[in-house]
């Protein structure tokens, strides 16, 4: 690591993140308060989270030495991303080294079809699911859930809506695209929903555990574009449901750290989980100014086995959007707008090059009024984003 | 600078900041969420700002070429302290670097004579004040006043309660300590005052100006410990009063970022000039979850001529303490029963060791109750500090 523990105060936790992202460059905001030094595992010397941590080594995550090496010395190994090999971190965990959330539990966050068999076991609300393997284990799950369309996904590897496709039929040809994938796929019933919801918790190892109130989350493309906190109108027992279903599945999985679990509120009526991630999420980025303790914070927290810290809302309503890449190169000529227009913006920025469609920062907004709410964030979002000039 | 401007997407502002210390650190959250680069000329490899920031390179900020070299290519250089000479400042000036604030209002922050002097042509409300040179000088301006005791202060280069001293008579032994600093001194009156206020303004290369809430803050031995946000049963009229003073300073010495106006407010009525710093200011710590705007975020807007962020409070109150080095080496077994106490409380270390007396962090607490959240606060610095053990 870059400092020696003796160039640090007594004491001082050193959290090693794998990943680079923009996960782990937020963390780094809550780390610096608390005094904990962040290590990251990058992807490059200048990647999001590189361009604000102290020590960020580069390295492969796929190989055993480098993170290895990389987990030396530190008090805990966590993610900014979901994809370090299974078997690479039970030999972390092997050789003594504290991984959280650990292996046992990330597994269900990597692969959809042991996360669905897992969930199954203690009867969490799921859409209807099967692993198929060709055109007839297509055909057999369609009749079985009263017919198309339905959702393929890969078990492996997919994000941000890539690795999902649409089925209208088993001779549809995104079906067969889904079949060159290289790994298992999972069937689901296309879930008729009025609006996607999120809760996220987090635990620690003492089993401490801490919900957020639920969000509404709006999807674009398979990115999550809007997150609205709490879930407007979202009725008190409804939203508890939710809670309770996330924090049931971060004690039955031995969840450490942020879990956050992605749901549909179907039209008739079911809360049913749709996917589960294992880090600070998109979801969760209101909390930096929308609740007492963001998520970043209470992820370090819980991977500690610090005490957790209050989830609750500081406001009515807190509104964040995300700002994705388009036209535009310079984000931050557009500050000059957006911060005049709104001195209570709050505007994050990932150190991202600009790519069409590429999450490159979000804008937060809060205050009593939600339409009010979410105009700021929406203006802010698609004025930075280049698709509104006034 | 670590990263070339290629690394970076385009249009990200790199600020150098001379400085490693815990206002360069706590500059670092609000750079790292505006996608801000934040370069900082540290003391040490391992310095406070040092473990926080990507790129920090070690260096003395007396050295003209140092400096010159730190601020190549950055947009803007701004300050964690004011003692970077006068000339050097105006040397790169004149080299077309933006220095922000700039030599010509850094200098008030940085000489006390020169502050007293320029403040009287505006008539900002002051303690009687002189320079002296001798025994004598010390006679005649208690004898102008009305009598001992009188305040002896250098000039230049003091900071947490150094560098003052309380004469009670013209042969005071103080009085002959206070002669033997190399910089002129200067006498002032000793306020009696009822408490001190702090009034924390940002301004911008445009002359925009916001001024946060008006704070009570408590000095221990020269040393900041307690601030209080709103100063508790200040009447809004001498509030505002206070707040003009503040932004009239910076206007007139044209001063670009935070600008800290320590005030005493005096037994008989009086708002009263005491210091003034030219930086994020302890007085204003409590803005980081206090207020919309941290004074960070505002420090670096202004330096960047970025619209200013809202100063307004979050909270009725909120409270910050100190938290001072004291026979406990490591601080962060302390955080196990305060964050457990207390899921609101916010916790600040700087990466700095113990030593007895040092500035190690600070907590801060808000909420409805002023009675409660003072005791949640002082509570936890006191126990971190190990002053309690319950």
């Amino acid at each position: 690591m870059k400092f020696e523990r003796k160039d640090l105060p007594v004491g001082t936790p050193v959290v090693a993140m794998v990943g680079g992202g923009q996960l782990a460059r937020m963390t780094q905001e809550a780390a610096v308060a608390l005094g904990i030094q962040l290590r990251v595992l990058a992807e490059g010397p200048a990647v999001s989270a590189a361009q604000a941590v102290a020590d960020a080594p580069v390295g492969d995550y796929r190989d055993p030495e480098t993170v290895r090496r990389f987990a030396a010395e530190a008090d805990v190994v966590t993610f900014d991303h979901e994809h370090v090999p299974t078997d690479l971190l039970r030999q972390l965990e092997a050789d003594g080294v504290k991984v959280r959330p650990g292996p046992d539990a990330l597994v269900h966050a990597q692969d959809k079809a042991v996360m669905r068999q897992r969930l199954d076991v203690f009867d969490a609300p799921a859409p209807a699911h099967q692993v198929v393997a060709s055109k007839a284990d297509v055909e057999d799950f369609a009749k079985r859930i009263g017919g198309f369309p339905i959702i393929l996904k890969t078990t492996r590897g997919g994000y941000d809506g890539k690795g999902v496709w649409v089925a209208e039929s088993a001779d549809d040809p995104t079906a067969e695209e889904a079949f060159r994938a290289t790994v298992p796929i999972l069937a689901e019933e296309k879930v008729d929903f009025v609006r996607e919801l999120s809760a996220v918790v987090a635990r620690s190892p003492h089993g401490q555990a801490v919900a957020y109130p639920v969000v509404e989350s709006v999807q674009k493309d398979g990115i999550c574009v809007e997150v609205t906190a709490p879930a407007p109108g979202l009725a008190p027992d409804r939203a508890a449901q939710a809670q309770q279903t996330a924090l049931r599945i971060a004690k039955e999985l031995g969840v450490v750290g942020i879990l956050a679990v992605e749901m549909f509120e179907a039209r008739d009526g079911r809360l049913l989980v749709n996917e589960l991630a294992m880090r600070p999420h998109n979801t969760g980025h209101w909390s930096i100014e929308g609740a007492v303790t963001s998520q970043f914070e209470n992820h370090l927290r819980a991977v500690l086995d610090l005490p957790l810290g209050s989830p609750a809302a500081r406001a009515p309503y807190t509104v964040m959007v995300n700002v994705l890449g388009g036209d535009v190169e310079d984000m931050h000529l557009g500050l000059l707008h957006c911060m005049a227009r709104d001195p209570g913006l709050k505007v994050h920025f990932y150190g991202k090059s600009v790519k069409p469609g590429r999450k490159i920062g979000h804008v937060t907004a809060y205050g009593d009024d939600l339409e009010e709410t979410r105009e700021r964030a929406r203006h802010a979002a698609a004025y930075l984003t280049g698709t509104i000039d006034e």
